[in-house]
């Protein structure tokens, strides 16, 4: 893997951890980031949020994705609260969380000289949905292990 | 509602029918539209985008949210197939046309001095989802009808 992907993949790990540290008390272990040209993530419910840089000539997305079971462990750590379903709560948390990791993944491109500006976070809740991005690019992949379940980033730049 | 809100939703409204229309050869009727502060789209596939003003000081987010009778009309016109259900050929074609609609809103919202660059598009499947965008501001929702059935089309801004 190239040293910029890899460099990229850290910004976006150690927001994640981070984010989900401090905001839920969650700690999330990251597995080995994969690259895929033709992926789709599966989940209950899926933060997206895109990003462009101020030229217009970069841009991407990234989007979390979560299971019932991992997003209400996680919400409910962050809330206080005992939800046992995903409610509009739940998905404007989610909203918060994305826009949150988005941010701070940001703020660590740039010290790559990568400046991106972000958009308005979108949560999408369907059980068993699947969120594809449609780029030639290739998708980068990160999944993570929290004690509620698993949790899946993707990240795609063109 | 405000003039410059009529003028952002006709800017759409226009995309919409002129890129329905050119590449799908599918006329799609406007009804009208309106806004609200708390509002869920709810379909069978949404493509969902991302922009943001060049200074990052305005942001937004675009969704077209189909049923998948209306997406397998719209795509097999499009693409000349007799598609079935939705693949990820057709998920791809979503992913073209919120691009396209997206790029030629943009387009004319840079003749309303809006000057947005566009992010990623990313494409959702899952029977009944719900997408929602997390802002505190007002959500513009526009339905159309097609001869295949609904369409909805959601902006917000901040």
């Amino acid at each position: 893997m190239e040293k910029k992907v890899e460099q990229v993949i850290k910004k976006f790990t150690e927001s994640v951890v981070n984010v989900l540290g401090t905001m839920a008390m969650t700690e999330a272990k990251p597995s080995k980031a994969y690259v895929k040209k033709d992926n789709k993530a599966k989940g209950d419910i899926s933060g997206v949020i895109g990003f462009s840089s101020p030229s217009g000539k970069s841009k991407g997305t990234m989007s979390v994705t979560f299971t019932q079971q991992s997003v209400l462990g996680i919400i409910n750590s962050m809330l206080g609260e005992e939800l046992k379903e995903i409610t509009d709560e739940v998905a404007d948390a989610v909203g918060e969380l994305t826009n949150m990791i988005c941010g701070q993944a940001r703020k660590g491109l740039a010290e790559l000289g990568m400046t991106y500006e972000g958009a308005i976070p979108s949560v999408i809740t369907g059980q068993n949905h699947s969120i594809r991005h449609v780029s030639s690019a290739a998708i980068l992949a990160i999944p993570f292990d929290t004690p509620f379940g698993p949790i899946i980033v993707e990240v795609c730049f063109s």
